[in-house]
């Protein structure tokens, strides 16, 4: 008999992982993923309810992030809404692998002694997720602009990392790149590996030189005073979420480019990533 | 009185050049752009035959490459047809720019001592169409795949000029890039830049190694032979103008995902190029 | 009158730091630095007392480390000893800038409210000592070896501050580097920046794959069993301070080629330290 | 019996190779190379005429280059002297391996139906070569400066094979390199590569700038005129061969420091050269 494994939502990371495990032979039941094209055609069990998958297997992949809006599981593929609350009451007794799963999920989870797996807090998924990230940004760059990213200038705003990986990147297709950081300790590190660092001190001043502009803060940086500074036609790119780094409402009333890129690792590098989960997967799987 | 330049036929790169010339108060007379929506807003003079059009100034600007079948004017953004034949006889007295002019043309243009310049003879311009070539390849190779470039095998087949701009691209985006060259200096180049060298000979041995294929070799070189070697899900890119350099029935049989991509530099820098053709342009205009 | 600076101990840089000063139209005094030749013909004042130099400055520069034994201030350009516990003594009162203050001399210092300025725990200065470090090891490797560095397997010990700088310049100059790693954190950057990464569990299989072996861990790492596994003419540089981490008995027994490399920025970078202390030092004036 | 070898001349290169042929079990007879203390050890016999050393195989291996003077065989290693007219008679019937052999001594081989190989004419091997100086180039530049070269101003002279892979390696460690070039196409791959391109007509203007500038054009480029214009304590290193790029004499007179660095490859990476030349010895046996 084959070997049984429960999925509730997720993205296309999600559903690569279910192509790669029916591949691999195992029976795959799955919430909250009834409007993926791509499983149509599959031998996947749908079930109508969240229980009925669960109760499949003793380990739950879920969605990366598990929640986009802190209520609910995140699930872009379904036309129904799982409450965290719900899908809480039917782990009991399970091992769940999702993403960024949210502090109060997890004393809950601990208070049941319910073992979890934060994809997002292994190092090596962050830093997979940041190359996925700056792929992704590339790729809208090269999408929106009409120039070469090679000779053009660009800022970089924060140096964690995302910019750090998004940096050498651009730096490597031959772009000058610019970082501006805050610490010290990251100006340092931007010098070391070849960039221009700016310290937020004299961002201002700089700001107007720059052709594309991407911000990696969670803070909005780019507010009205700021987004006067800019060149008329420079292509800001805001990867931070919700908020965002940007005053939206400020770009847009001056005719702005601005593309506010969420999520990019799910749309870009949904193989890789998926590819990533099942070896976690598989080794929860020897272990319980 | 304003100044005015004439310009038939062309892409993306042409339109933009308008746009440009436009801003800096010229008056421009076209043919063989009418479904260029861009233009349509502009105080654009489109002329109904290409006489008129080239009457109004001494320089006539033409497509990059003029013809694409050797026979008509490269007219992309038109309906009409305009032969290489009925355009050179209103050519006579005027100055052409244009690229990639058939040999054949130029015997012409020289016999009448009219002057041109072929702008893909300018290096300049030949290095800023190979990185624009390679930008847009890295652009379609993110779209197609759902794996990160980073990390991947890549194969780059040729290392003429976009070749080596290419592989020192998808290095610094962190794929792990082979070069397959047949001449030693190619090779030893290769080497010398930190590429895998793959000489022509050992090639079929490794055919089956790369996630990704890149053919930049004007010559069927992945013929039915070669195409059984690659991986199944290999991701195949070809950039050599027709017939191209696989053999797309027998990858058309076997199922291979293969973008067969022309014309790139037209497509995804058309403003970093026309910046180029309107230097050029006004060094022509003082000249004369 | 010319303002006055103390100066007490110091290597290379501390000269060239003097010198400069000089030239900036400074008065310097100096302690522990009459052996250096290229102070002798410059107007400097050197005092037979440190007492007498630490007076006539409110601001006092010592060397960096200010020791290498953990008992006397560190004065490679003297003949004569001054141990800490006398140094501690004449600077009261006065603003100590200086580098790796061990902590026992800090809370002394923090006891009789006297400020002081680690350097080294400065990211920038540290940043520099690095790329210095980098810098120098490379410059040893290429005096040692009769190979190029260009094509050659190196394997870097350890992605701290120097391991990352290291690897980065030896990947510049077309090296194969390999660099190990225990923590996850660091084995997936060393993965993101393009270098092969090696967990230390899989050290002993990979040690007979290089050509060169660079040490920058404070652990004796290479020890008599590991070193049973390197090349017969490998080529190891420790940079790690006593006791340094490879066991030097056991390749003096073998044979094996060992550059033991310490105190390299003083060594390889006096003038881009110099300036850098400079700066800091010209900060520290303005203050008091 | 062990097959034979002959070696006329040399330098550490050929030193190099002598030691890996015995090591291979080969019998090696020598001649211009009685200085060499490495050699003396060896099972090696060095005969006291040329004519018995070449005697003794059908393969002759000689020095790269050829010669120095263009009179005599180079023999850096000997106290004795053999011009190239003595060498070529008792070459008769012979194979000749070494490097830049003249034009005449070329004609005169082919006179006689002598087969020769020049190394130097081998692309893989010239571009060895100039990874081999670029490296020897960096080893002198650290070890002349007490700079980093992470952060410095660097002018590379010529953008011919060595400016290429020199800027290459120089950007690699962090340096911020410009190329200076007379052709419009090394400018635009200057450019391409992420070099700041100089036109040999703006390198007045722009001479000022550099805290190092290494020469690599044969061809007096850094007349007196133009080290009127250079930083005074800039480093300059010349890599030209005799009479070198640079008027020593007013470089003297101006108190510059200059590097006239010849011959690196034999210095720096005898055994990388000596692995290479074995390579063609072994393929040149083969086939007679």
């Amino acid at each position: 008999m084959k070997k049984a494994i429960s999925v509730v939502g997720g993205d296309l990371r999600v559903v690569r992982l279910v192509e790669m495990l029916i591949d691999d032979g195992y029976k795959v039941y799955t919430y909250g993923l009834e409007m993926s094209e791509e499983l149509l055609n599959l031998d996947v069990e749908m079930c109508s309810t969240v229980e009925e998958t669960v109760s499949k297997s003793k380990v739950v992949v879920g969605p990366i992030p598990l929640s986009s809006d802190r209520k609910n599981v995140s699930m872009p593929f379904s036309k129904v809404k799982l409450s965290l609350d719900d899908f809480l009451k039917v782990l009991k007794g399970k091992n769940l692998i999702a993403g960024n799963i949210l502090e109060s999920f997890k004393d809950e989870l601990d208070k049941e002694k319910m073992p979890f797996i934060d994809l997002l807090k292994r190092e090596e998924f962050a830093v997979l997720n940041a190359i996925a990230t700056a792929e992704g940004t590339i790729q809208i760059i090269m999408e929106e602009t009409g120039r070469t990213i090679h000779g053009s200038k660009v800022l970089v705003l924060g140096f964690g990392r995302i910019g750090k990986v998004l940096s050498k990147m651009l730096d490597g297709i031959g772009a000058k790149v610019s970082c501006e950081a805050r610490k010290d300790e990251d100006l340092a590190w931007a010098k070391a590996y070849g960039f221009d660092p700016i310290d937020l001190d004299d961002l201002n001043g700089r700001l107007g030189d720059y052709e594309i502009i991407i911000n990696t803060i969670p803070f909005q940086i780019l507010n009205s005073e700021r987004l006067e500074l800019v060149k008329k036609d420079v292509i800001l790119v805001d990867l931070a979420s919700n908020p965002g780094g940007v005053d939206r409402k400020v770009a847009r009333e001056k005719n702005l480019k601005l593309i506010w890129a969420l999520s990019l690792p799910g749309k870009v590098a949904p193989v890789t990533s998926a590819e990533y989960i099942k070896e976690v997967l598989y080794h929860v799987l020897e272990e319980i």
